[in-house]
């Protein structure tokens, strides 16, 4: 099952890699990195990333879309905004974390339907389309084929949430174990709900 | 102040992502990804990063060593490893992630030191070098120059423990908050000690 990871410039680093390093523990997907013209992509903590340009096709199964200080130009970039379209018409799944549903929403497709993004920046995010039901106080939010998640961190809980979802409790419980992770299971819990 | 975060090939993403998405946020570190020979280093699971060829100088400060299965045959690289000792003798700092403390042990840094490790990957590491005062349980430990954190996850924790040991708990929480993570500031506290 072929995953594809989405980078942009600027995107936050952990935001890819947190997930990048639960979903790599299952054996049946094959992680790709990918962008919109393919090559070196820079993160926000300077880490430079080897891309693949992105080539929508029916053998995909999970579309990761980070988020971080890259987004605020890309609600602006109609041919980013195309291409995304695409790659989310052709995956089964989305999974973004932090502001990358701005992308999403901005895109317009999540109208009509239930999301959550960082909460440092959830004016602005909100700001990009008011026919999202944006949830303030959620670790993450799902709605059919959608998962997002709230800032950076809260990408593993809902990456492991995601396992449970796709598997079991058993498997997500085990990968976090297996990376020494204490996971916040229950995405109804938002320690950071109020923080803006 | 220069950090110097050394890849290789197959060292574990997350060991890496989860330290610099916080040391990459104190304006003062300038965050430098580095290998032996320089150039693309692929993770465990595949994300390929452009690195510099090391070149340890009286400016470092911070050596960040992960883990990962590429350790295994890095314990026997003696090439690697004085390569290694030079390295953490330029830094002022030496953060290991998971069994990058092996390296170190191997190397010989450790000797007579308090350290820990992942606890998956514990009797290998400890045999790796028995002058070493293994700690099992503990998220993370301090001895003098050297931050050494258990698997994976617990490398964001001690992270922040060293920016509250370089700056103040505040500073530690606020980039905890500011990443949306539930910090486990207590190094004493491993919920994964006898995993193995």
């Amino acid at each position: 099952m072929k995953v594809n990871i989405l980078l942009f410039h600027d995107f936050e680093t952990l935001d890819v890699f947190g997930s990048v390093e639960i979903l790599g523990k299952i054996e049946e997907y094959e992680l790709n990195y990918v962008s919109l013209g393919g090559g070196l992509i820079v993160s926000a903590q300077g880490a430079s990333i080897m891309t693949k340009k992105i080539e929508p096709s029916s053998s995909d199964d999970i579309l990761v879309v980070p988020g971080g200080r890259g987004t605020r130009a890309l609600v602006n970039d109609s041919v980013f905004l195309e291409m995304l379209i695409v790659a989310v018409k052709h995956s089964n799944y989305c999974l973004s974390i932090c502001t990358g549903s701005a992308l999403l929403a901005k895109a317009g497709l999540l109208n009509g339907k239930c999301a959550t993004s960082n909460k440092q920046a959830f004016s602005w995010v909100k700001s990009t389309n008011t026919n999202v039901k944006w949830i303030q106080n959620a670790r993450w939010v799902v709605d059919g084929k959608y998962y997002t998640s709230s800032g950076v961190s809260a990408g593993m809980d809902m990456t492991l949430g995601f396992i449970r979802d796709r598997f079991d409790e058993q498997k997500a419980l085990h990968i976090a174990k297996s990376i020494e992770y204490i996971w916040n299971s229950d995405n109804s819990k938002d320690p950071f709900a109020n923080y803006e």
